[in-house]
C-alpha cells in the first residue's frame, strides 16, 4: 500500500500515520520527497479497511502514487478560486450565486419577462439557450445570434450577467460579446477540440459534469482547460445516468462536497437538468446548497406550459420566488448567505 | 395493462394474444387504429409477469397501467403515516427524527458513552448492530443480545428509543424485548421469507433500500410488509451502486422527493452508509433533510479511529453536535422543526 | 400516447388533461374504468416532450405507444439493410465482416505492416485514427491527413477498404476521397450537428454506442442521420459504463441480438474498445459473432508495446490470426460464413 | 506505481519489465521477496497508462499490494478446479456441461417430461427450484421437499445430476440428500451467514453473481466458502443491473474470461436470468461458450405458456436442442468439446 501524505503535512501528522500503520501490523518504508512525503507500507491483513488510513489528518491519497490531475487540485490554490465579475458579483465566496432563465431564448417578450422575474428574487446570472440541435430535426432549434443578443439586453436592464451554451469552436467569436460566462453542456463534457479553444480564452467557462463521467474525469477536463491558460473554471454537477429510471438522470448531489475538498474551483448544480420533472427542482437545489454548492442553475420559465423546450423541467416565477427564500434559510446553515 | 401489437401484426397475432388475455382472466377492449392496434386488458392479478405476454407473437410494447403497489401508495392515506412511540416520538409527523449510534456496540463503555452524547445532542433513537456477518470471518461478528441489553440499558437511561438490524427470522423473538423498530438491512431487501415474518408483528420496521434496487422495488417490498398487516413502515435511501467510485455508493438524494410524492410513509436517509466517509456524511445529512426528509440514521462512535467496523464512516460526538446545530437551522426552509 | 391518471385524479383535472392533449393536436379516447381513467392520444408528432403530460396535476403515469423511430425499425425494411462496396464486400449479409488495424497511423511503415497481416488473415477493412484529440494536451494527435493517405495507399495495395472516424464536420470533406466508411465514435452519437451533416452525404456511416446510450437512443441517432436520407448506416456495440471497473467498460453482448430484432440495420460489435485489455479481446471477439454481430472492429499493431495510442488493446498480428481462424469455426454456429 | 510480477514470473520477464518502467521514465525499487517480486516505480508521467505495464508477461497486479482473496486466485491453483461427480461427470475440464430445466419443478409429469427432453439433448444437469419465496403472497411458493423428491428421480431416471437453490440455513440438512450441487442465488451472494455454513458442507456449491456484485465481490464471497473448508466451488454470471433497460439485467459476459484469468474455479452462465427473455436466451447462451464459459444453465419447460413462473424466460424443448447443436460448433473454437 502506498500513503501519499498531503503536501501540506506537518511532521506530526506524518509520525502519526506512521504509528497507526505499524500499529496495524505494517512494515513502513517512508520517502520523504521535495513535495510531499510517501509512505510504502508492506504486510496488509487480508481484512484490512484502506479508509481508515484515507481519513487520518494529513493524508493525500491512499494507493496511488500521483494524482492524475495537478491544476485543478486543492493543494494548487488551497483557498479555493473566487471567480469575479465587473459588478461585484463573486462566485466560489460566500455568497451563494444563482444563475436562472429558461431553456431557450424564445422571443423578447418572454427572455425579459423571465429576466425582470428572475432578477428581482434574487439572481446574478440570467441563463438561457441561443443554440439548440435537437434529437428532432424538426424541432425548434434556437434563435441563435438573436437570442444572445436579446440575453444581453435584457441582462443589462435587469442587473443580469449572462451565462449561455456553446456547442462548437465556431460559436466561439460570436458569443463573446455577449456573454460573462461561456457554459460547456454534459455532452461536450470530453470535446477536446472545444476545450482547447475555451483554454485559451479570457473568460469564465462552467463546465457540466457529463452524465457518464466520473468526479475524476471531470476534474481531468477542467485541468485540460486551464493547462491552457484558463483559470476562471467554475464546474457544475447536473446528474448521472442509473439504473433508477423514475428521473432521467440521479443527480450526485455527493459530488459537490467530493469536488470542493479534491480541487479548489467552485461547484455549482443544475437541479432542472439533474431531475428533468418540476416537482423535484425544488428539494433538489436546496439539497445542493445544504451541501455546500457554491450557487445553483436553475430554468425558470414565464409560460413552462407553452415552452418551446424543456418546459416540464422548468419552474414557474413564483416558485423560483419560493425556492429562492428557502434558500436564504439554509445559506447560514452552510456558513453562506443569499442576496 | 395495454398491450401495443407491431404495426405488422397479423389478424391472426391480434386474436391469439386477445385469446392468451382472456385466458388470464383479463376483460379485453380492442382499439384498432390507422398505425397498429391496442388492447387495453383490465383485471390484471398483481403478480402477472408481463413478460408472458411481450413474448407472444407480434406484441410490441406492454405497459402495466395500475400501480403495482396499494397500500403504500399516496393515495391509500393521503394525509400521510405518522409512526408514534410510546414516548411522544413521532416519524412522518413536523419533527425530524434523528437516530444515532455506533456501528457496531462493542461494550457497555463504548454504547453508554455514544447514547449519552447523541442524546445530549439531540437525537431521538439510539442505533447500532447487535449482528455482524462480516465477509471475513476472522473479523468481529457482534455482541448478540448482549448488545441488544446493553442498547435497552442505555437507551432508557438517556431516553432514546432503540432501533437495531434484523437479519434471520430466528432473530425476531430474540430482539422483540429491546428494540422499538426492526431495521431491515439492504441486502435482506427482497428477503421475503423474512419480510413475511416481519410483517406480522406489530412493531415498526425500518426498511431500507437495496444497492441495486429501484425506487419502485422499495415500495414492493414495503407493500409486502403492509400486506402481512404491518402498517407502521419506514423507509430509507441509503445510497445505490453506479460507476462513480469515489465513495462506496451513490446517494440517492432524489429518491426523497419521489418516495414522499408516491407513498405516504416516511422516509429516511442514511448518509454514513450512503457516503462510506466520513467526511461527507455532514453534508449529505444536511442535503436529505433540505431535500424533504423525515429524518436520519447517521453512524456516530465515542472514538472512531477504534472502531470494530465502519469507524472510517462515523462521527465524532463534536461533529455530530455540529451536524444537529446545522440541521436546526435547516428544518424551517422545509417547514419542519428539530428538537 | 396512453395517460393513466392517477386513482383519485377528480373530473377537473381530467378534463384539463383531455384539453392539454387536443390543444397540442392529439385526438384523445377517453376510457373510465371502476378504478382509475385511461385516455388514449392518438396522433404524437415525433418530437413531443411525454413529462409535458407528466407533470399535469392528476396525472399517474404516461406511456409512448408508437415507435419513437421509423426508419430505423425493423417494420421498414423486414428483409434486413445489406450496405454494399464496389469490390463486392456487403456489410449485413450472409458473410461476417472483420475491420481491423492501429488505434492510431503512426507511420507509413506501421500502416502497411499492419495492413498486410490483416489482409492476408481475412479482413475486408482497414481501420486507424487520423485525428487523436487526447485528454493530455502532450499527447500524440494524430497524423491528420497523411494518415488517411496511407491508409488508402496501403489499403488498396493490400486489397482492403477504409474506415476512419470523423470527429468534426469540417473534417468531412477531407475525408471523403479516403474512406469508405465514416466512424462516428461514441463520444459523437448524439453530437447532433455532425449526424445532420453526415445524414446529406452519400457515403455509409458506422455508428458506436455512446458508453451511456441506451439501445433506444442509439437508434434514435441512427433514425436521425437516415431521416437525413442517408440509408446506409451500420451500428457497433462497444462497451457501456457499468459499476463493474475491471473493465473500462461493459460491453453490452445482448443489444446485438436486441438490435437485430428491433432495426434492419447491420450491427457489429468493438471488443477492444469493449473491454480495453487484450487478452479480453479474443474472448468478446468470439462472443459477439456466436450472438449474431454481422462483424467486428479489432485494433491491430505490428508493435502494440511501441502503440502511440492503446497499445494495450491491441492485438499481436498473430493473435489476430488466431482470432480469425476461430470465428471461422463460430460462423456456421449461426448460419455465416467468413472468408 | 507498485507493480506485483506474478509468483511464478521468470527472472527474465522481471528484467524486462523493469527494463521497460525505465524506458518509460520511471526509477524502480526492486523487492524480492519469498513469494513474489515486487517494483516500486517512481516519476510516472501524468498521461502515463499503467494498462501497458499490467499487459506486460509476468506481471500480476498494478497499483494494489495484495489481492484481496488467496484461496479463489488463479496463484492458488494454477491448473484450476475440476468439480468431479460420481457419474463421471467434471465442470471445469474440457467438456462443456449443460445444466438444463425449469424455473419451479410443478409437478411430476413437468419434471419428468422436462428431464426426458433436455436429457436426450445432451444435458448432464437437472435444475430446478423447490422453494419459490415470491414478491406477491398469493403467488405460487414452490414444492417444497417434494421437488426435490421429483427431481431426483427424473434425474436418476434420465441419467441426470440435481442442481437447486438453497435460500436457507434450514433447508441445508433437507436438501442434502437429493441434490449433487446446492445454488446460492443471485440474492445470497453475500449472505455470510448462509455461506458460512454451505461452507462446512463436502458438496459442491454454485454460485452467482449478484446483480449489483463486483467481479472482486464475487471472488470474495467464494473465498468465504473457500476457507469454511469446501474446495468445490463453481460460479456463474447471470446479469447486472446497468441503465439499459431493455433487458431485465445485462448480462456481462466479459466477466467470463476475467473470472478464468483471475480465479481457478470453473465459470458458468445463466442467460435465462441474464435477459429474461426467450428469444435473447440463445444467443448469449452461444455468446457464454465463445467467451469461455465451462458451462450454461438454461430454464427448459415442456410448455412455458403454463409455467408457473418465469415461463417467458424458458425455451421450448425444441429450441433447447437447437441450442445445444448450436453450442458443439461453437465448443471446438474454444478448443472444448460437448457431449
Amino acid at each position: 500500500m502506498i500513503v501519499a501524505m498531503q503536501e501540506q503535512a506537518s511532521e506530526e501528522q506524518i509520525q502519526q500515520v506512521i504509528e497507526r500503520l505499524i500499529a496495524l501490523g505494517f512494515e513502513v518504508h517512508r520517502s520523504t520527497g521535495a513535495v510531499q512525503t510517501v509512505l510504502g507500507a508492506v504486510g496488509a491483513r487480508a481484512e484490512f479497511d484502506v479508509r481508515d488510513i484515507e481519513v487520518l489528518a494529513g493524508v493525500g491519497e491512499v494507493h496511488r502514487i500521483s494524482s492524475p490531475y495537478k491544476l485543478v487540485a486543492r493543494s494548487f490554490r488551497p483557498e479555493g478560486t473566487i471567480v469575479k465579475f465587473s459588478n461585484g458579483v463573486r462566485i466560489g465566496g460566500n455568497e451563494i450565486v444563482i444563475m436562472a432563465g429558461p431553456c431557450s431564448v424564445e422571443s423578447k417578450g418572454q427572455i425579459f419577462s423571465v429576466a425582470e422575474s428572475v432578477s428581482r428574487a434574487g439572481a446574478k446570472f440570467l441563463r438561457g439557450g441561443a443554440f439548440k440541435p435537437r434529437s428532432s430535426p424538426y424541432s425548434f432549434q434556437g434563435m441563435g445570434e438573436d437570442a444572445l443578443k436579446l440575453m444581453r439586453e435584457s441582462g443589462d436592464k435587469f442587473g443580469l450577467l449572462v451565462i449561455s451554451e456553446v456547442m462548437e469552436i465556431s460559436q466561439i467569436p460570436l458569443m463573446l460579446p455577449y456573454v460573462d460566462i461561456f457554459q460547456v453542456g454534459a455532452r461536450n463534457m470530453q470535446n477536446f477540440n472545444l476545450l482547447r479553444e475555451l483554454g485559451k480564452e479570457r473568460k469564465p467557462v462552467l463546465l457540466k459534469r457529463g452524465i457518464a463521467a466520473t468526479i475524476e474525469e471531470l476534474l481531468l477536463s477542467a485541468e485540460y482547460l486551464m493547462a491552457g491558460g484558463n483559470y476562471e473554471i467554475i464546474l457544475c454537477e447536473r446528474g448521472i445516468r442509473t439504473f433508477e429510471t423514475y428521473t432521467r438522470n440521479t443527480m450526485d448531489i455527493s459530488a459537490i462536497p467530493i469536488v470542493k475538498k479534491l480541487s479548489h474551483l467552485p461547484m455549482l448544480a443544475d437541479p432542472s437538468h439533474g431531475t428533468g420533472r418540476r416537482d423535484k427542482v425544488s428539494p433538489m437545489g436546496r439539497a445542493a446548497i445544504a451541501a455546500g454548492a457554491d450557487g445553483l442553475l436553475v430554468e425558470v420559465h414565464n409560460a413552462p406550459d407553452q415552452a418551446l423546450s424543456d418546459g416540464a423541467q422548468s419552474l414557474y416565477p413564483e416558485q423560483f420566488e419560493k425556492l429562492m427564500s428557502e434558500l436564504r434559510l439554509i445559506a447560514p446553515a452552510v456558513g453562506r448567505k443569499l442576496a
